[in-house]
């Protein structure tokens, strides 16, 4: 049965945060863990009753710092990060395929799915996908930093993403609009960016957005591949 | 089975709107939408493939103005709302102990809990509350105004919500602080205005808050006793 996580956002860098709850036991995964929310989100997990058994980056963000170090150190939950992603203090490299277990019989899968960052990977459970920076709702993220290609992205997307089933739900990593959630077939139609588009009209669209660089990647970035803590570990 | 609900927020009232889906049908309800994201809302019942078959309204708002009206026409919904909030064009009155069904099998419990306004209604679906401005994580809704009381707030929610089993999330009608749901359980206990704390003592409490009036009020009291609708219907 689909069961929806709980989203939490970071009001400051629209970030969301996925607290996954395993039905029928008190095991829980959060996903994309931001530092300044750290209180509350252990909150959360008190309030709920949870146990933190897992704790999973996308990616190594360039625009807020994780807290999944300090989740790590508090609860004694396990860090997992993409292989890809440059973060050695995480004791789980993820590679493409993986199978990530909590629970009594729950499981996460691992997909790999280049383009923001070379890293990135999508999280899938319970036909609910967190996509990260990678699919966001009627949009992407960039691509024009930090080892990322609109190539690999409009692969990871429409190969990968858009070759799962309909009513898989789309959990982003960011949303600037107020939206919550999508559809993988709602976003196969209407995507702006990606629906009905060729690689060659995606590349060119992606090379002209023109943005700034994000304000917090110089410190930010070093800090996600220590697992946002501020020493080496 | 514990299925979240979808949780929508309004940056600019510090309001949830939220939509539960029935598993195995497309059937959708929403509670309390706010008018200015009446497209958005729209947009996530059409990217989840539902049909919104019920609106309901846990109280007359003083703090924004609801899209029940304009979800109605526009889907054909049910518009319901608590009897004792003076909302003449809805077709639907709740009373206390009446049940909402829609989708296969699904079923709202309707529980009154005068205290923020008289009329003001809990729903309850699958483990999941839906406190409006009656109980709030870590708080709960003013009584100053608009047939507000203290003491039948403090009845209830030590009455009839602090009864319910630990496990039940409370999904509140507003957040000031980025969170998203709590637990009876942890609210029974911890709820910094009602846990562990006498009827006078409450009451002096909440008559000290001082709060200043809603900057809305005028404006969307009279809107929501019409659905939110401009004109008569």
């Amino acid at each position: 049965m689909q069961v929806n996580p709980i989203q939490l956002f970071d009001a400051e860098s629209s970030t969301f945060t996925y607290i996954l709850a395993a039905p029928g036991s008190y095991d829980a995964v959060i996903i994309d863990p931001v530092d300044r929310h750290f209180t509350r989100d252990l909150a959360h997990i008190e309030r709920l009753g949870l146990r933190l058994t897992h704790v999973l980056e996308t990616h190594a963000h360039a625009d807020h710092v994780t807290s999944a170090g300090r989740l790590r150190e508090h609860t004694g939950a396990k860090a997992c990060v993409p292989s890809g992603c440059d973060i050695p203090p995480a004791e789980v490299q993820l590679q493409d395929g993986d199978q990530i277990r909590f629970g009594l019989h729950e499981h996460i899968a691992v997909i790999h799915t280049p383009g923001h960052t070379a890293g990135s990977m999508c999280y899938l459970w319970r036909g609910n996908l967190f996509t990260g920076d990678t699919l966001l709702i009627d949009g992407c993220g960039r691509t024009d930093f930090q080892s990322g290609s609109s190539d690999s992205l409009y692969d990871s997307v429409t190969r990968k993403l858009f070759t799962l089933d309909d009513h898989v739900r789309v959990w982003p990593g960011h949303d600037y609009k107020g939206q919550s959630v999508s559809t993988i077939g709602w976003e196969r139609r209407h995507n702006a960016r990606l629906a009905n588009r060729s690689r060659e009209d995606f590349v060119a669209l992606m090379a002209a957005l023109d943005l700034p660089r994000p304000r917090m990647m110089d410190v930010a970035v070093p800090a996600n591949r220590n697992l946002g803590l501020p020493h080496s570990v």
